[in-house]
Order: C-alpha cells, then sequence, then structure tokens
C-alpha cells in the first residue's frame, strides 16, 4: 500500500498484484467474498476490523475492479459487495494461500476449514506450477526475464 | 500483521498465510528471494524500504521459518538470507499474484517482465486449480468445508 516502488515494480507483475492486494486486510475480504459474504456488517464481524479501515479496504477493492457493488439481492437498503470477474480470478492466489498454509502451518492431525469439489466432496488436489508439456516445474527451472 | 483474528482464523488455512505473508514487504522481499537476492543493501536497493522495516520483517520471515541465514558464500562478513524449503513452496503463490497481475493489471501490449522455463526459454503455462479428475475447477464448484 506504501508508494515506494523499486526500479523494477512497474514491469513487474508481482509487484503490481501485490500493490492490490498485499496486504492482510484486503486479502481476508476476498476469502470472505469467495465464502459468500457480501455485506459490510457480515465482513466487519468475520473479521473484527475497525470500521473506518473495512470501509477504507473495500473502496480500494472496488476502485481495484476487484469487488462491485450492488442493492441488496433481498430489497433492502443494504449495499452488498460483490467479487466481479478480474475479483473471481484471485481464485488461484487464495487457493495457492490455502494450500501453503494446509501444508506449512499446521500441527499433523490439526482441525483446520478445507476446500471441497462440490461434485465430488473430496479436497481439492494441490496446485502445482506446471511447464508447458506437462512436468511439474520447480523455482530452480525458472528464471526471471526482466524487461529491458 | 494486526492481532485481530476472526473466530474462525484459527482454523483458515488462508488466514494463517495471510498472517504470516500477507504484507506487501514480506511478499516483495520473497519475490527477491526467489530471483537470487540474498543480502540486506540489495534488498534495500531493490526495494526501497526503511532499512529498520526491511530488519524487521526479515527478521519475522526468518522466525517464520520462511528464509534462513547463513555466512556469505563469498567468505566475507556479510550474513545471507536464502529460503528455506518452507519459503521455496511460496513459489506456487509468488507465481498465482504473477500471473493475476499479468492477466489483469497490464495494458494489452504492455511489457513487463516474464518468468521462464529455463529448458525451453518460454513462459510458465498458466496456472489453474484443477478438480482430482483433472477437469479445471471454477470457484463456484467448490465450497469451504468448515471445521466444526
Amino acid at each position: 500500500m506504501a508508494g515506494h516502488k523499486s526500479m523494477n515494480d512497474e514491469s513487474c507483475p508481482v509487484a503490481r498484484s501485490v500493490d492490490i492486494v498485499g496486504d492482510r486486510w484486503s486479502l481476508l475480504i476476498v476469502r470472505d467474498a469467495f465464502d459468500g459474504m457480501s455485506r459490510f456488517g457480515d465482513f466487519q464481524r468475520s473479521l473484527g476490523m475497525a470500521r473506518n479501515i473495512l470501509s477504507d479496504r473495500l473502496h480500494r477493492l472496488v476502485e481495484a475492479g476487484i469487488l462491485e457493488t450492488r442493492a441488496a439481492s433481498d430489497g433492502s437498503a443494504y449495499q452488498e459487495y460483490v467479487l466481479t470477474a478480474k475479483g473471481e480470478s484471485l481464485f488461484t492466489v487464495v487457493l495457492a494461500l490455502r494450500q501453503w498454509g494446509e501444508a506449512h502451518l499446521f500441527a499433523r492431525g490439526e482441525r483446520h476449514s478445507q476446500l471441497i469439489d462440490k461434485r465430488t466432496g473430496k479436497p481439492i488436489p494441490l496446485m502445482a506450477p506446471k511447464a508447458s508439456d506437462g512436468r511439474g516445474l520447480q523455482h530452480a527451472n525458472t528464471e526471471v526475464r526482466k524487461v529491458s
């Protein structure tokens, strides 16, 4: 969220993404939106964050085209915040965070929420980077080609 | 980085991950470490961040087991920060952020750095969530099963 940028940040897609969603609250709001949450009060209760910070983050996410507002689906005066297509495509990011957490931040046997395939009722398989021939890809087999 | 947690955060792997890497600086330090950076001064120049904040973030990443310190490989007095296996496995998260940025945060034709498969010299294919039968998986076909 800070203004300072490295020389390469303009051309680095990681840095641009992180400038937009690289803070705890924004990522948790997006997670909650994926879980079907849409109202200010629900986000506030879920995240326990100050109203002014929540308001700021929702505003930023709308500005960034990740959430959009619409009238409440029940006809009440509430406004709802829903993921746009651009926001929906953060699914891969949120899933990567989830799977890294599952693998590294829980003790063996410690219970945690799981993401389930509705069709099969089974957990989603581990997502992994693949080369164009379908082989698994380690970081060591990749390199960043900078824009000259 | 804030201390407040929702009722579900204890059992949500996304929240635990975000508590550890969900801030701009930590994610950019990890990105730079993937790019081969290892020294305080190099991170500092790359990211243009205040020394005390960089020092804090490096310390947190070491505490979290994402980076580890070692003596400089050239025999000098410098200390190096290198990714642990746990840190290396953030590759999927960083790649997801990169690919989301590439898809959504650049104008058509705007140049950006690319992640290349060293073996083929080609960009890494788009990573996508898959069901256990290999079919593509949309967010709408999944649900979170909370720990009761």
